[in-house]
């Protein structure tokens, strides 16, 4: 457990400390965010806040679990650093669309054809590599099946395919958090709850995991190193309840690009290294319900000729419209985040209690 | 598990859809708060807000108590007995209160005198009988020795001794909570966060303890049922996770000294059930800050005839003052006590890996 403690420190008080810094630079710099102009006439007065705080999340996740492994002298596992690998990628990608809006002033940034190629790239380089580096009882870091709270072993979809429904599950991710990043707060206080969810399910995982030498029975885990997936879990939640301390209404940074398409690539990543890629959709159902509510606006707007279903898409503009507080809306959101996290970490539990 | 999580549910929805009800028909009676006279001037919007919001907290608790124990076909403990009564009693003093201030139509509610002396009645009580109903292993709810993360035997205080120290501890966490519900949401989410942690605590003395057949190491917890404090705690938990729903700001209703009273109580018997007592500094340091700088200001008020350590006690007025928005306030606030309570957790599961 000290690696798993040691990290989430570590990420806690780097991000709250860090991001204090990085709030003064960019203020100094005058790198503001330029807010969408297409969401409510209230969210006018943000114009100017920083944004890119998704760095300092990235780069103390990075930092907690490598100091903690260098500390107490624990080698680095291939599933760990693929995983933040694609952290530091799809954190990237995201820089160069909050970079491309503060440069150019607007809030365009970079073309979505080229968001979307990038995260497909990421996500095929990611999910190629994952199907490799077996361990000693040759377990990839992924499988090549589709998994609810463990590998089903009937929906085996072979190499391309399961490459094709990785890369799927880290682009939809990464732009459902994305979509749900436009109230102060909301999409890092709901990240927190998922990443504390897997800190839960890892620590299970490895405490009844198939490695250990104790184990016999057909109810074990079959994953890569549940410990590290535990470390990075934690770091990653400690990093977001950090960060919240600044980016809690009235926000004085903002994730940005950079940190909502790294840490929903990093939720994707995760539920396929601990076997929970469909049990991702209840334990994330607040992210999936905002992309849905998105998609539905869009296409009935289209099939309807100009009819809306929403007020305004995603989900949590269309209660801002209908008069709720923003915080109100951050809050109770954050409350339907824990539920369906609380939901999820019961339906794998109770997996596990029906079949022993 | 299955009382547990049961507890859970039903203390959840119970909360999340009696709250909504209870403030329709408080608000049909006009039956508002009156804000403290001595509160910011920002806080003058409050008044006429609905309160006594803890009815609904404890009047699930007891009914998610009672309902998973009779379906789950489970025997009531004399210890949880003990607690659900101290909720409901510390629950009735703060109900008092609530009236005298409505039916008065100021904020004086009934005299601090009064209230002291029906603290001490009701711990005294608590305290004493907490001493008797021992199991067939001999242990009571309560011990007569301070405890950190576990009994101290050095520290033995005798009947009357920790008779004493119990009333104090249910006083003065009672008060506690009861000055920090002064923000929308601040005591119910710091609550919340404390009662996970005490369900995280029951859960793992259960896991180790030394009344399982099994157990057989010196390191196994003596406390008594704590399956069944898993169970409050949970059900506590819960309770507040779903009052949030309606007392996050803008608040819709408030804890009224119904809910704050009760909850500071409940913490300290669980404290004390669960041998954590001095741990409870720590774990619930929001609250001891609290209400230390209430204790400050006035010292120093009187000491100094008339100079001041903050610009307004209980200390998140300060911040206020300071020119922190409310919601930033409880939401730093909350994070702070989340840090506590995770250090709280490490201390205490340190403990048994030190020891181990």
């Amino acid at each position: 457990m000290k690696i798993v403690l040691g990290s989430g420190v570590i990420a806690l008080f780097g991000v709250l400390v860090g991001t204090h810094f990085w709030i003064n630079f960019l203020v100094k710099r005058q790198y503001g965010q330029f807010v969408r102009e297409d969401g409510p006439q209230s969210h006018a007065t943000k114009r100017g806040t920083p944004t890119m705080g998704g760095i300092v999340i990235i780069f103390m996740v990075v930092a907690a679990y490598t100091i903690s492994h260098i500390v107490l002298w624990e080698p680095p596992r291939a599933s760990s650093v693929l995983l933040l690998a694609l952290l530091v990628a799809t954190g990237f990608l995201g820089f160069l669309d909050d970079w491309a809006k503060i440069s150019r002033q607007n809030s365009s940034g970079i073309s979505p054809r080229a968001k979307i190629i990038g995260q497909v790239v990421i996500g095929v380089a990611f999910a190629y590599l994952s199907l490799g580096f077996p361990d000693d009882r040759g377990q990839s870091p992924a499988s090549d099946k589709i998994s609810f709270v463990r590998d089903i072993d009937w929906l085996r979809l072979g190499t391309i395919g399961a490459i094709i429904w990785m890369t799927f599950l880290i682009t939809a991710y990464s732009n459902a958090v994305n979509l749900t990043d436009g109230l102060d707060g909301l999409a890092t206080g709901a990240s927190c709850i998922v990443f504390a969810a897997f800190s839960l399910i890892s620590i299970w995982q490895r405490n009844q995991w198939c490695g250990m030498e104790s184990s016999d029975d057909a109810l074990c885990y079959e994953v890569r190193n549940p410990y590290d997936m535990a470390a990075i879990s934690v770091a990653l939640a400690a990093a977001c309840f950090g960060f919240l301390w600044w980016n809690a209404r009235p926000a004085k940074i903002f994730l940005g690009d950079t940190g909502s398409l790294a840490l929903g690539a990093s939720m994707a990543g995760l539920s396929i290294y601990t076997r929970t890629e469909l049990l991702l959709v209840i334990l994330g159902a607040l992210f999936v319900l905002e992309a849905a509510s998105v998609t539905l606006q869009v296409s009935y707007f289209k099939l309807s000729h100009g009819k809306r279903i929403f007020k305004m898409a995603p989900l949590h503009h269309h209660f801002e419209l209908m008069g709720w507080d923003e915080i109100t809306v951050v809050i109770r959101f954050w409350i339907i985040c824990g539920i369906a996290a609380a939901t999820a970490f019961g339906v794998f539990y109770a997996e596990w209690v029906v079949m022993a």
